[in-house]
């Protein structure tokens, strides 16, 4: 790799430039100004970073977007050019000093605690603990949410679509077109990939994250091409020899072979040559030429079964004569659980017929608005498909395109931190914490723990109460085979304290932290929700707080 | 504005990095190579960006991205890393030539046509007609999809929320930290803007585009503070004197004042001053030191009606001894409906009581996950909201996240060219082609018709036959008061050819377009549809094109 692209790869590794503290609130700002003009400069505030509700009416979340947050505060940094912006924008009597104070603030005394990117976690376990000053924890709140609720939205999705499609099928991420912004498209992408895609169309993703890019051909190229006087360029060297090839006795004239299969073909599989494209031909010959060894062809610009398959199959033994194997085609319209199996059998025929045994492994791609729901009544309905292209559906995750994660403090100058609500589901829990991930036997994950940070760890073979937060009666014991303490500091004195994880790892994780999770956790329908306990102890704070706060009011 | 700021943002002007043209699909690039190597350098071609049904189950869409584009075309170039990337990527085999070619590309032989930008707009109507070498066209699609799709879906949901909720009511989008990846929120407060939305709160859009920014304080800013002791500053100057006022014969005292204001206002408003909470009241206090002439507080962190309004109108009233009028308050959870009237009746109550005339204009925002339907719901119920801040629903598009616009060949070397589908919805109508927007004698447009472009175009008073583009039946003559023709060149001979138009002339376009819309096209419950229709002329082109390309088969 040339130093060329090292250094583009780098910078671009580095972040969106749009990243940067002016990717905020307002109010962040003006509360920023409110506590420094208050004299809070040097309070130090401990916020908790979590959702309240799963995605797609599931039972699990992937948390991504940990690494942005990371490159995020490394350069945290208010530029000459923000702070004369802000001083236009905040009102005139905002004391100057305050932003002598901002222009130099960094996030050194910031400690960040954090789940593993691409762990399975579940509503209410913080994702991120963030401690240290309050003015500058405060700073980060919008921009952290900003990374990872997309970010763990996205790779959710795509951890779905894998369950529901299978390990032996491909998935291919097409949604560039359809994203919500270039860097909504750039996103999709990589976090597509982290939750269990094979690849992208999006070549700017490939590029900066190194994910497999795929793509062939689009219905224009077919159109572009009427008749067969279109093809300019007939000849095609040998896959062996890099010779002309004279299986024809000729130099390989693509088109004269093409044609002559495309008569021996259309009786075998009883489709008239009339009824096929010649347009289709031209423009599948054209590009078989070009990509003579990735040869995959979109059959369903005019008709699959009439036109596309014929073409596509004189196509392909036409390159086979020439020592070339196509790859596939690709269907973007129709019944696809018909038209798969059609094309599965026909290529069965096809390649019995002519003694070309992998004629009946060829892949077939399917395109066509493809969701959750689609993949499980094809697998309902029995389908050959071997690779999907999903795009719309999985890159705005149309089934609710935004996860809700909420950053709340909890702790101030170590005193704990109660937000109350009428909806007993919005009380946050208070304090600084620790979560645990407790294990059984058979290695499935049982209930995840949180426990004040004073508290010992749980210990494996050892008892241990578990309580649900705002249900009195509802509690149990857990003995676990494992305890994973869930939090790594990743941030700490000015500088990430964790290893960088190429993407693929995190990929790897994704996979490895689903497979501890029991199967009616993660299926579709009527899931069964994972269990989130605090501990007796816990339980204890969080109630004595709560009536300290609530006001006595009306019973109502 | 200093020199640093105009170089900023100018930088920022330009484009968001990473619209380039390796943002794209795979395939395109392929296809190019197809092209190229069959011979199709010099084929030159039109594409027709379009969509095919209106988002929202509404009947009109805004247009909205073109200036993006333009930036796009204006940078399109290859870089040497990125053709590095490409020859790592493309099967080795690809002929070395290419490379150089892709690397002289540029879009100087591109014509493109577009409606205005901030335009109401029509399924079918294409949006921008594209012409020029086949290849650079085709290199084209997926980044100016990706740029219209968003951009006209965001416009679109913002000018529905505006129409909603009426001409007197502020509109702010406050979604940054629920969007689709940093650059999702930074597309949604610009296309917001455009769309009819006053403000925005994420700052790093205000800078880029000057879009006013808004935002006052969280709930984390109120329970940062616990007892009236947390208060560490209590003097303020007098608004006008900038003198410490001597109203209370001392120092101005806010703590001193507003406790007595609360003791006084709890009588009034029958809210016992114990039930209220010393922490906020503490927030509010030091919030209104810092902002005394912007102070908007929020009032729902414990009890809206026991605790925020009293704390809200003792410090309001504390800051208009001061010489300063509080700004109104923002509610964030509960019955928007019943607390947004409660609120009023206070602010009425006490301003009466108290003298204060003003104080029952205080602005009331609210901005609990707010959307098109919560808004009506609210209108129908009765409410007493000044302000909507609105975010998730808003900025992800939740009720339809992604707009369909496609981009489709049709017409290659002079020759038309159509794309057939089982679907009627989706065959493409063929050709170079004219909008024109007929307008009837109240100023109200009448239908959009397409014609080719060697057709004269419709004249004022005389009658025009207008079809259905596939019904044959459907048809009607129209008389038309205005005709407006909807195609501009907007960039021809390597340079955009229109001149730039602030913003916020986009959103006065946005607004004016729809003033020509009649009120059930735009109603939010069953509108009616606009008419979009094709001259007698195209409709035969169409359907003779259509029988020549239709192959002959089954009758199915």
């Amino acid at each position: 790799m040339s130093s060329e692209i090292s250094i583009a790869d780098k910078q671009m590794a580095r972040q969106n430039g749009i990243v940067q503290p002016l990717l905020t609130d307002l109010y962040q700002i003006t509360m920023a100004y409110a506590y420094w003009k208050s004299g809070k400069v040097n309070d130090v505030a401990v916020f908790d970073l979590f959702f309240r509700t799963n995605p797609f009416q599931g039972e699990f979340t992937i948390f991504a977007g940990l690494e942005e947050c990371m490159k995020f505060l490394e350069n945290f940094h208010y530029s000459n050019s923000d702070i004369k912006y802000l001083k236009q924008t905040l009102p005139e009597n905002i004391e100057p000093e305050f932003y002598l104070y901002l222009k130099e603030l960094t996030c050194k005394d910031i400690i960040v605690s954090a789940i593993e990117e691409g762990s399975v976690v579940f509503p209410r376990v913080p994702l991120l603990r963030v401690e240290g000053p309050l003015i500058v924890a405060q700073l980060l709140e919008t921009t952290l949410l900003t990374l990872v609720n997309f970010a763990s939205l996205m790779a959710t999705n795509a951890a779905r679509y894998r369950m529901v499609a299978g390990k032996n099928v491909s998935l291919l991420e097409f949604g560039l077109r359809r994203a919500q912004g270039p860097d909504g498209g750039l996103s999709a992408s990589k976090y597509a990939y982290i939750g269990g895609f094979d690849g992208t169309s999006n070549v700017l993703a490939g590029k900066m994250f190194n994910i497999p890019v795929k793509g062939t051909h689009a219905h224009s190229f077919v159109t572009s091409f009427s008749t067969l006087d279109d093809i300019h360029r007939v000849t095609l060297t040998h896959a062996q020899t890099r010779e002309p090839c004279n299986l024809l006795e000729s130099p390989c004239n693509l088109l004269e072979s093409a044609m002559e299969w495309r008569s021996r073909v259309s009786t075998v599989i009883d489709v008239s040559t009339e009824e096929s494209s010649d347009g289709e031909l031209a423009a599948l010959i054209s590009y078989a030429i070009a990509f003579p060894t990735g040869f995959l062809a979109l059959v369903d610009t005019y008709d699959v079964k009439r036109s596309g398959l014929l073409n596509f199959c004189a196509v392909a033994l036409a390159l086979n004569d020439c020592g070339y194997r196509a790859v596939g085609i690709r269907i973007d319209s129709g019944d696809l659980a018909y038209l798969s199996v059609l094309a599965r059998e026909t290529f069965e025929k096809v390649g019995e017929t002519f003694n070309v045994p992998w004629f009946a492994k060829l892949t077939i791609v399917a395109s066509n608005d493809i969701n959750e729901e689609t993949i499980l009544s094809l697998n309902e309905q029995g389908h050959k498909i071997d690779c999907f292209g999903i795009g719309t559906h999985l890159v705005t995750c149309q089934r609710q395109p935004a996860l809700g994660c909420v950053y709340k403090l909890v702790e101030i100058n170590g005193q704990p931190r109660i937000k109350l609500s009428q909806d007993v589901g919005k009380v946050t829990i208070p304090g600084h914490k620790e979560a645990y991930r407790l294990f059984g036997a058979d290695g499935h994950a049982l209930i995840d723990l949180l426990q004040r940070s004073s508290e010992p760890a749980p210990v494996v073979g050892q008892k241990v109460l578990c309580r649900h937060p705002f249900q009195e009666s509802k509690r149990a014991y857990v003995i676990p085979s494992y305890v994973e303490h869930l939090y790594k500091i990743c941030w700490k004195d000015g500088r990430v304290c964790t290893a960088p994880k190429p993407l693929s790892k995190v990929r790897e994780r994704v996979q490895s932290s689903l497979r501890t999770l029991r199967q009616d956790i993660k299926r579709n329908l009527n899931p069964t929700p994972y269990k989130v306990a605090v501990s007796d102890d816990l339980y204890n704070f969080i109630h004595d707080l709560w009536l300290q706060n609530a006001p006595i009011g009306e019973l109502s």
